[in-house]
């Protein structure tokens, strides 16, 4: 019997390695799949590599995308700061329309591979500021998957795996290190330097540093000097 | 009074030239957008651009995207043939989850820009083997914009247009003429070479000879010897 196959969207950072380890733990034949938009954090790209490598993905793919082009983002619009201030709301790193765009080219993959799942690291709870990461966009998107394609049409049921939705970052590092998950290799920060340390101020290296003491795990993060 | 903004997705071809003349005539500032994704018919971006410009787009732009590194179309895999029979059922010229990508990264630009309209030119009557063209695949991806952006949480309302969805080809280009557009300087051919000139024997361009016949219009394709 053949092992069922799955796309994960996977950037680097902590969250989306855990799904990829989950996705191994459950059985799955796993393609990982990374995006190159011109995002400041490049770092991110080789750690991607290195994660799916050691998680034992049967292929990693870096698709390159436009989406930098646009603007808007501190994420990729190098005219605007990266806040290291914790502010709320809706984030100035939000990327407009990111995971519909990383969700419909791993759809697009997905349908070449015969896959018919698709597992990305989305959560609900430590990023509710992103409205892309809600349970109810994810449902919506499914709902998508399955009018877009051939597959759907033809009787096949594309599922969004989304794992990690209502965990606290504590338990997503938990749910990690259970599944052998090595976070040191894993770049979680907006403004990660070229050999991928973290500069420990960033709204996500706040969360990730947070997450690592509540969850009682010693932070393996490489932070630079500063 | 400043003019409604809308984001319209020009491929080069018929349809979608109808589609901005259409936008244009309903009074919106319109930014054009085309993609690069290894498609044979490359000679579609040069026509994307005359377009744009004839139409008086406000911008134009090219998304380079890697779709075709997923093989599985005809339309960016070398190793499978157009087909030119006019066979029936979803054709081998489906591209995996294209209109998702295309109205994703629509989608990301129009956030960007204020636009809350992508227009687009789908059609369910003469290309009904593709099921990303059907009003239900419509439907659901604008909900899926709605829920996944910030204006969308914010109170807005994304619309995707589709003003073609229901018309026959014929009636495609009554409309576009109408409206001033030169069908002369569009592709539509799956295998136009680099002057842009039309095979005359693949189901696109079978399709598009037909509909100027049909609508008693001369057609002015530039078709190569052979």
């Amino acid at each position: 019997m053949t092992a069922p196959k799955a796309v994960v969207l996977v950037s680097g950072g902590l969250d989306s390695a855990t799904v990829l380890a989950l996705a191994r733990a459950a059985g799955r034949e796993c393609y990982a799949l990374s995006f190159d938009y011109g995002q400041r954090h490049r770092a991110e790209l080789t750690a991607a590599a290195n994660v799916a490598a050691a998680l034992g993905a049967a292929e990693h793919r870096v698709v390159p995308i436009g989406l930098g082009g646009f603007g808007g983002s501190a994420l990729t619009d190098t005219a605007l700061a990266v806040p290291e201030d914790g502010s709320t709301g809706i984030p100035i790193t939000y990327v407009p329309a990111r995971n519909t765009v990383f969700l419909a080219l791993a759809l697009g993959w997905a349908e070449v591979l015969g896959a018919r799942e698709i597992h990305i690291g989305v959560n609900a709870i430590d990023y509710s500021g992103y409205p892309d990461c809600r349970p109810e966009f994810i449902a919506a998107f499914e709902q998508v998957a399955n009018l877009a394609t051939k597959a759907g049409v033809e009787g096949s049921h594309f599922k969004i795996v989304a794992p990690l939705i209502e965990l606290t970052k504590a338990g997503i590092i938990q749910a990690g290190v259970a599944h052998g998950v090595d976070f040191s290799t894993t770049v979680s920060c907006y403004q990660a330097d070229a050999e991928g340390r973290a500069c420990g101020v960033c709204d996500s290296c706040r969360l990730r540093r947070a997450g690592f003491a509540d969850a009682g795990v010693a932070d393996p993060t490489r932070y630079r000097p500063g």
